[in-house]
């Protein structure tokens, strides 16, 4: 994150007692399985998840109680135990510019130090004390994998309907997002209606954000990335600029074609010389990025309108820049 | 379970009651997922661990409320979450005689779909509005991963010492047995005592359960396993009548050096000609079942002892018979 976000200076100091408390569980664990884990959150990520949880209860309360703290530490680390699962499955060899746990350990170990994760983030679930929030996390981990299996059976399915976007985009990254924010509004003691602010702030701008995230898939570069370019469409999966793309195509059949082609190739997950490249050049060039990115900016006005109801304070004003920062990435 | 056991009469209801709410899930999931599902609990299972949760209940309380019902449908929705891991992971293509959802779905799939009951799992636990009970179960959950990856990672360590043995199968099996008790124990408002003698229960009861799976793992035969015998052997792992078998050598080196050779070859998973059923048969003829078959009478007694301090009631005799039960199964 280049840009200094004001959100990130006002829970910086709780920020620092989550990352204390998720590398506390090295002390005890298994030492090749500590270290993975240590790998794994020092090769970064933004602690954009924790920070939601700590900024709804900012919003709301005074300096975060030991059981925030829980709630922000569970939600980061239910993400990166998805991740270490999402890398197996994707036979992803690096993340943020860093080698995947799934390039260095073979296929079991890579799926228990995921299930591990997940053990260690409901631990931290239940450190809350609070069986809402406990409800929460589960609803909330059964949403990402119903939502990981229904992507990964629409693979290669070129022409589904951009109806199906959103709840997957959904599944992916704005339930953990509005999951993020609720549980620290519960914490927080915030009325029902407040909580759904939180809530609806969280999840427009999670959609927001993985519609970002899909639009720089095709055009960062691999550096940014921390990954190849493209990886969506190498693994065949479609999202928003491929749909208005496909979209104003007379004839998409060549395109869906040539895809089919070039997926079937041996080699093809490296990122090699496959085809793919000339596609992504005209999805680029197709105004279809234009598109995802106005109802990117679409879902960001409506997370500012989600605040509106809540007390204006530092905490709020950081958390309507943070939506800007959201799909200023994407520009 | 071709024995009737009062137990399973005892809390043939309340089981009923497990076996609809598990079901449950099926109807508002994601179809294939619904019917892997739905597969997965068709293929049997003992249901020893939600038994032992209502029989814990049951001993202190009345009839098993809607909490105790969760508590048992998350320990045994837990165990099928680990059973599609493990299953992935040892490339097992049956169980109890039926095909694996690994056997069905590539690899991503089946990580998914673990994941996913895990998430119902924990959704179950959260359902008892008990923090002690998702404590409880956020760390089984752990110490079955951890131990787990250590089982991974000490593979074919044909010399290791036999106390390495003891943590490996309290995580794999007694963990869960031991919290399954607790749980039912907690919900049921035990006393401290009695929690501690429930958990201590479903300890020993569990060692003694592993130990004898370890046996059979040896002397079964392929149709009473569901599987391949010397499964344990195959996938290099070292169990109590292996330990006792390596003792007993004058020279092990020998021993070591054909398992070595035998599984190196291909194609041996499939539980082919590979020189491993001269070595199952040797550990056969060795004392070395005997041996260990000794140790699991002695967790036996130990669990027995420990309903001493329960109310004397029908679920106590239950018990007790389950697991003089336990060990029968390995005579």
């Amino acid at each position: 994150m280049t840009q200094k976000l004001a959100l990130l200076d006002l829970v910086y100091d709780d920020l620092q007692r989550v990352e204390v408390k998720m590398r506390s569980i090295g002390a005890g664990a298994y030492a090749p399985l500590a270290e993975a884990f240590l790998n794994l959150l020092n090769s970064g990520g933004k602690r954009l998840r924790p920070a939601l949880a700590l900024a709804a209860y900012g919003l709301l309360a005074d300096r975060a109680s030991e059981k925030a703290i829980a709630a922000a530490a569970a939600v980061e680390m239910l993400h990166n135990a998805t991740l270490v699962h999402d890398d197996l499955i994707d036979g992803a060899l690096t993340r943020r510019g860093i080698t995947t746990l799934n390039a260095q350990w073979n296929k079991g170990a890579t799926v228990l130090a995921g299930d591990y994760l997940f053990a260690r983030a409901a631990g931290f679930a239940a450190e809350t004390e609070n069986v809402r929030v406990v409800q929460l996390f589960a609803e909330t981990l059964r949403t990402i994998c119903e939502g990981e299996l229904r992507q990964l059976f629409s693979s290669r399915q070129w022409r589904q309907s951009k109806e199906s976007y959103y709840p997957r985009i959904f599944a992916k990254t704005a339930s953990l997002f509005a999951s993020s924010a609720r549980s620290g509004a519960i914490l927080g003691h915030a009325t029902a209606a407040q909580e759904q602010a939180l809530y609806d702030y969280g999840y427009h701008l999670g959609m927001a954000f993985q519609i970002v995230d899909d639009i720089l898939d095709y055009t960062a570069d691999e550096d940014t990335l921390g990954k190849p370019v493209g990886g969506d469409l190498r693994q065949g999966i479609v999202t928003l600029p491929f749909f208005y793309f496909l979209q104003s195509q007379p004839d998409p059949a060549p395109i869906v074609s040539r895809l089919d082609t070039a997926l079937s190739l041996p080699g093809r997950s490296s990122g090699a010389n496959d085809g793919l490249g000339e596609i992504i050049a005209l999805v680029r060039a197709s105004g279809a990025i234009e598109a995802a990115y106005t109802e990117a900016q679409e879902f960001c006005e409506q997370a500012q309108a989600n605040l509106e109801a809540l007390p204006a304070n530092p905490y709020r004003a950081a958390l309507t820049e943070l939506a800007e920062y959201t799909v200023a990435r994407g520009a």
